[in-house]
């Protein structure tokens, strides 16, 4: 059995989510290739990061998406290929460079799955209203019509919130560690308490990285996910806001100020602020303030994790953030200066 | 014996050296703190890689280098301060961060041992005429005397060339692996084979950045080595180019075609280039072209790593190189782009 696991090629096996897709692969025993690509080849931490995958047994295959002969010839290695490549970008690099993956994997005509980058909230499911977030939607869905159009087969995954991204700071922007004293609440945080149906309006979902790239690897062979979208949905992990400051108050043993904020003020945010604020202003004012995660209601071809993987032991919120629980300031730190801002 | 164990604290303990410097210290049973700077509060890497070094044992402690009433707390928890910023910043903000740490261990009074940023070929002994690469030595040789004034125990690291940087790149420019087909000699290469005086000019002395870490750490509670320069010479890593290349070649199971590079034209590559490789020009010419690290005279002042501290058991020139023999190119790849061009 061993010998027959299928083969995966990693496309952005240096990358966040990436690294963590080829240790995962690793670890279920398949034979995994990661794309050494030329344009890295003064990154010096990228470059350590690769030699510590081949130590684990990770094979290195040179090319670059911007040589079609290079993918064309790295597919024909592999059964499975998967593109961790940034997707967060909002240009349409991200988009052109899924295209050119796309071309290889049709020439090469060997390829039995196929694994887009998305790893976000579905776009078939989510109506993203606001710009960026909105035209990188659009984005995702024209890569997965490129890969039907091109008779692949695929898997999306559907991935939700990255707990990085969204657990540690309780959702707040501009900061990546757990607030101090005071945390903006999205929405009417009394309707929360009263109103049940309001409560369930912000709620989110959110998943351990490790996670993501462990279900991503369970599915890459399972003929239940072929041509489908995987959901990841583990029900400890599915919390409105409230619950996720409650579970870090608990940890944290203190409880912080809340401050509501309307939608109105959160989408008055994006005027002159970062890109990446705006990004994520975009992307996060359909969960918080219009309830797309609230009650996913899953259809014909789409799947959901836990469901069909209950073996895998997810992290919950709450073991994610008892990682950050002895991140606390020293006494004295707290009244000067509020870090979060900086 | 175990609880006596100096206690240690790493500025810059997320960076490239800075993170080894932590990792050796937990090694050695070292009690470690780590200063989490606020800065870095949006860099998902560096709050995971915190997260990782807490879990091996790293105390974290709040700090920012604009703070000295934050930094006079850090500093009063430890015994030994080590800073491991960035000092190949060619502004003058590496100083000044260097400058604010003197002042807040000065105030403090209780820290044994400082060893500054350095990690480098030591500035006391190298003569480098061009820039940016003096104007660094320079700002080096005034933190030297900031800490003596300050009248603060010291310790120096010369710690030469950093392997990463030159080891399997084989000191080429541009590019941070193996060059595939030809490859730069810096200097007249025939004079080399068969003049040894010559031959010697070229010699540089490489180090794998964990020995830096491991040294540095064995050196903190060592009597011999307080006020004093540290030099790291491992005898087996003192290698001309030409050395190198062969131990390269061998490994590679192939030659490689040289092309001896003169002095002028080395210079001349400085016009107009990225400024990373003007400062690699900079700093790199007085070692292959005027032979400054050919033969390290050592005297009052300063102590040799090796010779020190005999048991720690250094990686090889070679033992570095093997990580990388089967990163070679596929054959199809070779003959249509020069990927060490990228």
């Amino acid at each position: 059995m061993a010998s027959e696991k299928s083969r995966v090629l990693v496309f952005g096996g240096t990358g966040y989510l990436g690294k963590r897709l080829v240790k995962a692969s690793l670890r279920e025993g398949h034979p995994t290739y990661v794309l050494q690509r030329p344009e890295n080849c003064m990154d010096i931490n990228k470059i350590q990061l690769l030699l510590r995958l081949k130590k684990r047994g990770a094979k290195l295959i040179k090319g670059s998406v911007s040589d079609h002969e290079s993918l064309v010839h790295a597919v024909k290695q592999v059964d499975i290929v998967i593109s961790a490549l940034s997707s967060s970008n909002t240009s349409t690099v991200a988009t052109q460079l899924q295209q050119k993956i796309i071309d290889a994997i049709k020439e090469a005509g060997n390829v039995k799955r196929f694994i887009p980058a998305e790893f976000c909230i579905d776009p078939a499911m989510m109506v993203h209203d606001l710009e960026p977030a909105r035209s990188l939607n659009l984005r995702m869905m024209d890569v997965r019509k490129a890969i039907v159009n091109a008779k692949i087969p695929y898997t999306s995954i559907a991935a939700n919130c990255f707990a990085g991204y969204f657990v540690p700071n309780l959702c707040q922007l501009g900061t990546l560690l757990p607030p101090k004293d005071k945390v903006s609440i999205f929405g009417d945080g009394n309707a929360k308490e009263t109103d049940n149906y309001m409560f369930m309006f912000f709620a989110a979902i959110y998943l351990d990285e490790d996670d993501i790239a462990t279900y991503t690897i369970k599915t890459i062979d399972d003929p239940r996910t072929i041509n489908k979208t995987l959901h990841l949905m583990p029900p400890k992990n599915t919390l409105s806001q409230n619950e996720l400051v409650n579970t870090w108050e608990k940890l944290f043993g203190k409880k912080l100020e809340k401050i509501t904020i309307s939608a109105e003020s959160y989408l008055a945010t994006m005027k002159g602020a970062h890109h990446l604020i705006q990004f994520g202003i975009s992307h996060n004012y359909p969960i918080f303030y219009k309830g797309y995660l609230r009650s996913i209601e899953l259809k014909e071809g789409d799947e959901e994790a836990t469901m069909l993987y209950p073996d895998v032991k997810y992290t919950t919120v709450e073991e994610y953030l008892k990682r950050f629980a002895d991140m606390r300031p020293r006494e004295a730190w707290e009244g000067r200066k509020e870090v979060s801002k900086l």
